[in-house]
């Protein structure tokens, strides 16, 4: 068996699964960004008209999905499996908006590497025929994360240098086996990472935390697939931010497989200016999230990008594993997605 | 397409992928039940020689892992993807598990219908030919669950009779799609249920939240397969426990569909006996995983059962949600499992 396999972790899709649309919705920090006109919704604030953080969340969650299962012109009812997760203990974002889907749901963590938990088990779902629609969501909120992980906003606590921003978003793609119309992108490959950790046990530093596994799935997909990195348009990653961006340059450079400076971008550092006051950058299962569904799959669309290598990353680790001393695990999984127009392109908008 | 889907939820598994083996840790308590005698480690005390609750349910998870992967009779190499998870915020068992063992790793979070949550996901992906093993976990551990989503143990705070026990526990199961020797048994539907909230705020009465979950998971199940009760020698639930059991046979015979009393058992209540003061049963991932892998599956191997229901539910709130005023969503996932020897028999153990 195994023809569906390249290598030790890489997944080829025969079928090549296709993004239908996606949607994303952020709160007003990220709609004052660089991206900000891309996103199909920017909340006025960061309660969303609801009675709490948590509910705004939800909200946003339901309603990039019921939009982005709108605009890939199908009903909810098409929907086979939703696949979620987001940062809350026991995915509540994820979960409850899900009960209002009242949809099949596969309940997924992965910190902020979740979208593309998603998308490579959704890939492999709609592959393998066991269904034609699948929806894939990941959310996060900065009021949110910050009371769980860190300390109530009306402390107002200094952050480190390493720091970055939760970003206030969620994402939604509905996958489909048969398209009705052009699809906005195909998956070809998908790479699910191990979990690696080297030791760091700054929760300020989340992105030197990640970068060894980001390090560690782009190695073994370049290496199973027989591919390197001048390969792909763009290597986008999740939310390294600035110090785990170049961790990962000089982790790759290490092993002998440079990866090329303008080609590798990272989503926590496109979300946010610098005069926006984010530290190191965004980070956040929606960070990831959005700026795949705003602003790369519209490229793809389009044919600016031919294809790229998408890696979401996560760090694993919970406030009592941190209290407990120990260190912080990273995860990264990777698709590879490939333009309905292009086969290779780079001009695109960055 | 859809020739792998059966009416709405179900999905059928052409190539039946195996359970090669299971393999199950639990503490104290759960050894001197009624099942004491069936599991492959009980351990002396809840803290397992470890300096942390945490680290005693982590290292159970790794134990009952590579316990699994040996009587399975591969290498931890042969295994493709790790699915797991456990109720702790951020899944640290199942996580942190992952990170000795160095597998590619698919975190999922079902709350206690973790085990099944991870059955679907691993047989679709072996049946799809994007491996030839996986490793299922779940678990679960009273102290941690205790301190996480209720009091200090040090409290010793008085329980409601609805109440249930988090079992201390680990199962694991080795999935494979070309078994080199006589499996356990096979997997041959898998059907990932809906989220199903009919409004219990009690946080205490966790059967009761999960119940019409479990309820429309299996009528999903029922008429998507064209089956009925009487088609399985036994169909067992999750961690419904007492109160949840009993209405869970309210709603079937409300809805038209009663279910076969005596072959309608609960992993809740097998678990513990009366005598053991555990109230309305034993509830945590751990419970339905431990029993799965310690119970069910020999009995299976052996022939004594033929063809079974299995279906873990899960309660989806969390402690925010709760003092939100939020009530308590549920989930059921449901595999039919097959004997390699009989296709049908009820001269099992129960």
């Amino acid at each position: 068996m195994a023809v569906k396999r390249m290598g030790q972790q890489t997944i080829i899709l025969p079928n090549k699964p296709a993004i239908l649309a996606g949607a994303a919705w952020v709160g007003p920090k990220e709609g004052k960004g660089p991206l900000g006109s891309l996103f199909d919704h920017v909340t006025e604030d960061e309660s969303y008209g609801q009675q709490s953080f948590e509910l705004a969340e939800r909200q946003m969650v339901l309603d990039a999905a019921r939009a982005a299962i709108r605009k890939a012109g199908v009903r909810e009812g098409d929907i086979r499996f939703l696949l979620g997760g987001d940062l809350l203990n026991q995915i509540i974002s994820a979960s409850f908006a899900a009960r209002e889907l009242a949809l099949p749901f596969l309940g997924l963590y992965g910190a902020c590497s979740t979208m593309c938990e998603a998308l490579c088990l959704g890939s492999m779902l709609l592959d393998g025929e066991y269904a034609d629609h699948v929806l894939c969501t990941a959310s996060s909120h900065f009021c949110t994360a910050e009371r769980q992980y860190r300390y109530p906003l009306e402390y107002g606590n200094q952050r480190t240098p390493t720091a970055q921003w939760t970003v206030t978003g969620a994402g939604a793609a509905v996958l489909s086996l048969s398209p009705g119309k052009t699809p906005m992108a195909r998956i070809t490959h998908a790479c699910v990472g191990r979990v690696v950790d080297l030791g760091v046990t700054d929760a300020n530093n989340m992105g030197a935390a990640m970068a060894p596994a980001a390090a560690d799935t782009l190695l073994a997909l370049f290496e199973d697939t027989h591919t390197a990195p001048r390969d792909y348009d763009l290597i986008v990653t999740g939310d390294l931010g600035r110090v785990g961006r170049n961790l990962l340059l000089e982790l790759m450079n290490s092993q002998g497989t440079p990866l090329i400076e303008d080609r590798c971008l990272d989503c926590g550092l496109l979300i946010y200016s610098p005069e926006q006051d984010c530290h190191a950058g965004g980070s956040g299962c929606g960070c990831s999230a959005v700026v795949l569904n705003a602003c790369l799959l519209p490229q793809l669309q389009e044919g600016k990008l031919g294809r790229i290598l998408f890696m979401s990353t996560g760090a694993l680790m919970s406030p009592t594993s941190s209290l407990q001393g120990e260190s912080i695990p990273g995860v990264a999984h990777a698709v590879v997605l490939e333009s309905p127009k292009a086969e290779r392109n780079t001009r695109h908008d960055f």
